[in-house]
């Protein structure tokens, strides 16, 4: 008689990449199904993202005791996050120490969510796998505020910020209005948005059919042209009394340049953006004379789990634990994605994108969604955004703050 | 035999001065009890505050018939507020115009909801009336995000940017603490306060005894030591890989100069601020070399009805209510204050201040609450602060935002 004997492998996941309100509701639909359907394998999770592998910091997830489902109502990274970019292929010696590392933990799963970037290391890792003959099923797991991954109808962690700068705006704008008779009559809110201008679309969404509260939106889709801005900010004024004007930090003039850029770089080499805001504002007190207030919303909209939403969370969670599913399947190289099934009502599913057609592509907002003059969201693009704000989730309060309490973290004894 | 007939005056209710989350709140008590209680008169609210009665732009209330309750979910002012400062009493023609307007309308009460500047209007009007002979009972109602009034020992308006920030702040620590390793590692976000700190030194409201959140907070009270500063925030980088600092914008300079001041100036020659959160964040990496990023909350912290704190709105409300009972009562020129009778458990009362030891004073934030080093807030000052954040009252949302919607306002025909 002869008995065939399987040995569930074992899991990495990691975090990577800018973080958002519900990147942590990923990694609870992730852990929480592997530890359920791997039963007697175990989940590593790397402090601060692939660093944590490269430096033997990974937390043993079998010894954590508090409750999973705190990950549920905590904005950051829980483990650490990291922008590291990978060698490419070539570097061999990288790669055989990488693999050498998973192999020690007997890690048969690599899990990593992430943005673009993120998806081009979780593909490049599992291509040297396959390069190098070691038996690994490579998933990455979609996250990013930005909304620019390809392939998925939408990304986790855009529903909440788009909620955010909604509610956001919507509240200014109404604070603007009981003001502007004798005094602020422009309002510039900069949110994130380096080539993709989803975060300020979504502004569009504090408007209703009664009322206009956000008059123009500026996407580094549409070249700035000053001119065209200034009048109808003017416009804006003699109608409503005031402009409120939701812009992307990502703006680009006439020559598709960076409208404002600091000198800064990332570790991608991507420009660090911010301080439109106070130009664009600037920019309308010094022509138009109109006193001006600016806010530059930054880390603040990506991190407020206190308004996430629902919508949002769900999908966080739905992609997670789908990842698990994939890794079950014996796939590699992909990632779950979000469908859209309807509109109104809103439906969608997880169904299966290949990270090439993903990694280091960037899906900006298209010109359907932009009206004619350039400055404000179209029907079709309202319909797009409405459902992925939808929804609320308050996390537990004590003394009159979010609790946000972690896990307990236990690094894996070396 | 003599009949007495007492027919009750009519009521002027303004909005003044920058608007915060609750003072809408403050209108809901001081309208539902002034139509309550004087079920025969009628009141007028003013369009953009004082502006309106000189303008003959006064809402109609009986018109409204929309339920009063709106107002207690609507940040910004619900009929508009102004910065318009009143002439002095010398100006006699401006003064019988004001009250020829009112008496047109049969007002006896005029009730002025706003800070130290229209308490000052609201002073000034109460002396007209003496000197002019006109039967006006004037009560100020506070308002201010600033909470830096006289008298009172805290003002509505403060509890909810208080928690406004400290939620902020401790969200954008957790994003931050989650990427320090390879990315941002410093963080600075600006907030209201002129002249005073207490918007900043909730900051420290993030933090608690197992964790520190935010780990300087720069005051206008205590002068800007650079030097001092930078050595603190590489402390920080050490002990904790990342420093959080809130930051006053009428932060001063060793000379007590604005460290950072535009040169445009509000209707009473204040200057208009903004602008420190990146001055600050450019100090840090010119001198440590530590990436950094920067948010200017301006009017989001004020208008941020979606996470104003409870008992904020429950003070509001009081306020409101208690200048009704002051005016039945015949006092002029008072302001309902707020009494604290102990911190734990929190208790207060409504108590009545004099306006002329609240125009135009400013209550700084006492040095007991400062820690020594002038960057944290005392276990005093945390005492002093906490309970005023307590409590959520999350407004009614639909499609993913709030509602907010105001009342059917119908300007009184001329």
């Amino acid at each position: 008689m002869e008995y065939k004997i399987t040995v569930m492998k074992n899991a990495f996941y990691a975090q990577s990449g800018g973080v958002t309100s519900v990147i942590n509701c990923s990694a609870y639909g992730l852990i929480s199904k592997f530890q359920k359907d791997f039963s007697t394998a175990n989940i590593y999770a790397s402090k601060n993202g692939i660093v944590g592998l490269l430096e033997n910091q990974l937390y043993d997830l079998s010894k954590t005791t508090k409750p999973i489902e705190n990950l549920l109502e905590m904005p950051g990274g829980a483990f650490g996050s990291c922008r590291y970019k990978l060698p490419d292929l070539n570097d061999e010696k990288f790669y055989k120490d990488l693999f050498e590392r998973l192999d020690k933990l007997f890690i048969g799963y690599f899990f990593y969510n992430g943005g673009n970037d993120s998806a081009d290391t979780c593909l490049k890792v599992a291509k040297a796998a396959e390069k190098f003959g070691y038996d690994l099923k490579a998933i990455a797991v979609p996250k990013t505020i930005d909304n620019d991954l390809a392939v998925t109808d939408n990304c986790p962690g855009f529903g909440s910020v788009a909620k955010y700068v909604a509610i956001s705006a919507k509240e200014a704008s109404m604070d603007i209005k009981s003001m502007c008779k004798t005094s602020t009559k422009v309002f510039v809110l900069e949110v994130m948005g380096r080539h993709a201008g989803w975060i300020a679309a979504a502004g569009e969404l504090a408007n209703n059919e009664e009322e206009t509260f956000v008059h123009k939106i500026l996407l580094p889709e549409v070249r700035f042209d000053e001119e065209k801005f200034l009048a109808g900010v003017e416009d804006d004024v003699n109608k409503y009394g005031y402009s409120v004007i939701v812009a992307s930090e990502g703006l680009k003039n006439m020559h598709g340049e960076l409208y404002a850029a600091s000198a800064e770089k990332d570790s991608f080499g991507h420009s660090q953006l911010g301080g439109l805001a106070p130009k664009i504002a600037s920019l309308v007190t010094n022509n138009l004379g109109f006193k001006n207030h600016w806010s530059v919303a930054d880390y603040l909209q990506r991190s407020a789990r206190h308004i996430s939403s629902l919508t949002d969370i769900e999908q966080a969670i739905a992609v997670g634990k789908a990842a698990v599913k994939l890794a079950a399947e014996g796939q590699s190289g992909v990632m779950p994605v979000i469908k859209r099934i309807s509109n109104n009502p809103y439906e969608w599913e997880i169904s299966v994108g290949d990270l090439k057609d993903i990694a280091n592509e960037e899906k900006t907002v298209p010109s359907n969604y932009i009206t004619e003059d350039g400055f404000r969201i179209t029907s079709a693009g309202q319909e797009y955004l409405r459902p992925l704000i939808v929804g609320e989730s308050f996390p537990k309060f004590s003394d009159g703050i979010p609790i946000y309490e972690n896990l307990d973290l236990h690094l894996r004894e070396i």
